[in-house]
């Protein structure tokens, strides 16, 4: 058991979160370029705070907590300084049962989630609450399409769904859809069956286009995303997309804003903290592992 | 039937609403001072659209429109100039059969909307709504508290419910703290029983104090509304107060913003539109009367 | 000579400005599709009100005003609505000695401006002031790239400076680049010595890249826009840009947000002649024709 | 000489500056209460990390830097948590001539300063830029009417005109007056000759009032600031006024803004950096004291 020292603490994990992005870092397919062989992986995980390390105030043993996607970004916009750690990628990540961390690196996690649901939160659910709650933040009332039902795309839902905004999801699985209209959906367009799902959107939205369009797949759909997007709206794009050549006189023409959306700030998670408890949002999960059964969840 | 020139359209006005306000300017009681007695009363109503002038296309007759407060507002921020014009009180009010507006000063309003319900807007629903949206607008998950239950109070607990904010209502009405409570309100406080009621909102808020506060009361409530209002936070006041001694240390010491808040523009009556829409919200209406009993409202 | 109808002025224009659109307006080759060939050209004059309209209070006879791009965007953000009516494209344009407008279509010009200097603003102009105040205006000591030295870069540099900005301004021409810097830019770098240019903005930024860059070239630079630009940063596109192919990846892992900029609204306009007056700054003007030549301008 | 623990690093001050708060605090008459009587005071000063503790990567020796007003405001907007650690208040200030600070409680300062021009920045230059870049943030051609020319004052005049503002100050001293012209001011108005000064600034804005006003001087001014503010402008209240009865009624007519400002956080005291580097703006110091003279300083 490793022994925190001044400014540290020593938290037990109890949960880890497996995300799309750790699997291609398995994989050596990362997004941003090889992951060192002996780093530990994974950025998202929950746990309680053991050992309080000198000259700490803010924790408590017993206190429950999680990690952080860039533990440097405590507030504030993005820079580079702040992007530089990120965890289970730059630095070692939370797939362990003991782990020090920097007191200012870790936040509070709600008391009515579980651990395994708290896991999901440092990644997944901040970057869609960031999506949401950026320089032209969404406004109750407005239209929100999502693409898929990944697990940003279902975070994105469910917070859009909780700022009162109107949201169309889209998926090529009628069930998914049907999931997603459970969770706080208004409306839902099945792709697979409307390859030209842009028209059922401007069909919506009194022709106008929505609001802002959540971009989670990638290169083939992009066209259609911006074809969604009225005129001034956001599309705003998150993941790992490879080679996704954009028709930029599109994005002119369309005058939209093309946003690249990175994770969020702790500050930022904590507002979303506030957020998830006030709806007692619960994450949808899609498989539980046990600690043995580590690598079978990156399959 | 008068006639629409140019840019103009006639309206025929199905339902007026009085404010508190209306009363008092009949009073010679109003706020920003006297009007002249020949003035026709009342800033808010709906109709519907029955001719159109020459070089008109945004109107066609068989439109529902909303008169609006300031006709000269129609987006942006407030200025001297937008602001000069207002209907009921600086111009012409509504409280007539038939109406001549030009063009650009009338608003389409929400379909499911009664004309009742309608005539309620354009003052008293877009000033709660400029409350909750203005340059540090009400976030998810953040939490407001509501001083009484009038309408604007009662609107701002609509739009902040369905914003996704903790909704603190307070009122001396048991009755109508319970009515609140199913409007969307989160939590009552009946400041007859608790005039330290600004404990009570400390004790909801992890001794933080509420993110907003909104302040319809007036000079009593001033010191503890402040009270009530974390650090940074936006105290919102609204209303026709006079002489209210404010203690500027009080400010000071808080550090907050104290707004006053000015209606709304045209624009963002149509953003109001698109959040009443989407949650179906109904305005709250005390009582109906017949145009022949039109001096009785004012009573 | 036409008569104003109620709501409308006469104005008989002074000077009349073309721009780079204009000649792709007249050659067939107007981005957003084909324009009547009937319509009066041109988007951007200036001139003097000689009969004012029944119902029109804001011009007297003598006031200087301008035309503008999009007549109908009052104030607020763009909307399909509001792009409607383009000077010049959608409608007729300001290349006539006297024009009727409605009386909210038409803007004061500041005194201290010639004619001339005047008509360049409602289209080169504002686009620059709605580059640098947009969702995330640009802040006194931040950087901004400016591509190139044509009418909109140029303006772009001006307010940039005036706005308390670091300036560095790129070009192929070593005598447009020292023009520059005797209109605010601070930092010049020639794009025709240095094809990788990113990298001299890295150098000049401490790494990280610049907070702004401003694109008006279009496909070949949009990668070293990228690349010059620092995590979190906008890269504000302009222009008539087409078949711009951007590498999605790259804006995705660059972190910036890609913002296609439409002109801006006559709110906008007033605030940009605060400015432009506050700092007495002077359009750069290529050329002067008689109207008798104007053929030749758009050569 | 102390000795840094693990995250920490010392540093030699090399000066430090005495607000008109920190005589307060000498007085006994603290704004926010009294101070323990064995805290060592001052807030404000500048020095040379000479060590670096364990653990830290951000500093090195020689590195020249600032402490800060609230060392634990990293970034974001304030809380209660963030203000509660005040440097020379609720923690031990800088008038020493080593001190221990933890490694994320320092700022870098501008290479052209010198020590005595640095130790101005953390509480006096940082309130003046957070006045500035607010929620609201002063626009290049706005216009900020500032009272006063204590320290913040000229601050805000020399920052304010760096963002391109119209910068009009008030005094009731010609040669200060003529001082702040220098430093970038553009109107001076001399209240001792001219109570009703508020018509001075009608008059310098077209009869609107200005966009902000920067109220440095307490109650016996308040009412003159609301009166010289435009509607739906901004009045930006800093310092240690006590018992400043301020009229609510007038803030309500006046639809305006009352802000209070606190000093600002580790990252805009960066983003000020960058600015002051970027217009090479000189701080204006009053006197300077050798270390053994301390305590006249505060005479």
């Amino acid at each position: 058991m490793p022994v925190p020292q001044r400014g540290q603490v020593l938290v037990r994990m109890m949960a880890v979160s497996v995300n799309f992005r750790d699997t291609l870092i398995a994989a050596g397919k990362n997004f941003r370029g090889a992951v060192p062989e002996d780093t530990i992986p994974l950025s998202d995980g929950a746990g309680v705070v053991e050992v309080v390390g000198d000259g700490v105030s803010a924790w408590r043993p017993g206190d429950r907590v999680s990690s952080t996607f860039m533990p440097r970004w405590l507030a504030g916009g993005i820079t580079r300084e702040k992007a530089a750690s990120v965890t289970g990628t730059t630095i070692d990540g939370v797939l362990t049962q003991w782990k020090v961390f920097n007191a200012d690196e870790i936040v509070r996690i709600p008391d009515y989630l579980s651990w395994e649901e708290a896991a999901t939160l440092p990644c997944t659910a901040l970057t869609a609450w960031s999506v949401l709650n950026g320089p032209v933040p969404v406004r109750a009332g407005e239209s929100v399409v999502v693409l898929g039902t990944g697990g940003v795309a279902l975070f994105t839902a469910q917070f859009a769904s909780a700022m009162g905004a109107r949201v169309i999801i889209t998926s090529s699985s009628q069930s998914k859809l049907e999931r997603a209209l459970t969770l706080g959906a208004t409306d839902a367009i099945n792709y697979a069956d409307n390859p030209r799902w842009h028209e059922s959107v401007l069909k919506l939205t009194d022709s106008n286009g929505a609001d802002h369009v959540v971009e989670t797949h990638g290169p083939a759909t992009f066209e259609t995303s911006i074809a969604s997007c009225r005129m001034g709206g956001q599309v705003h794009v998150v993941g790992t997309q490879r080679n996704a050549q954009i028709d930029g006189s599109a994005i002119l023409r369309a005058r939209i804003c093309l946003r690249s959306v990175t994770v969020g700030s702790h500050e930022a998670y904590y507002q979303m903290n506030c957020c998830l408890t006030q709806h007692q949002i619960r994450p949808v999960i899609d498989r539980t592992f046990a600690f043995e059964e580590a690598q079978d969840a990156f399959a």
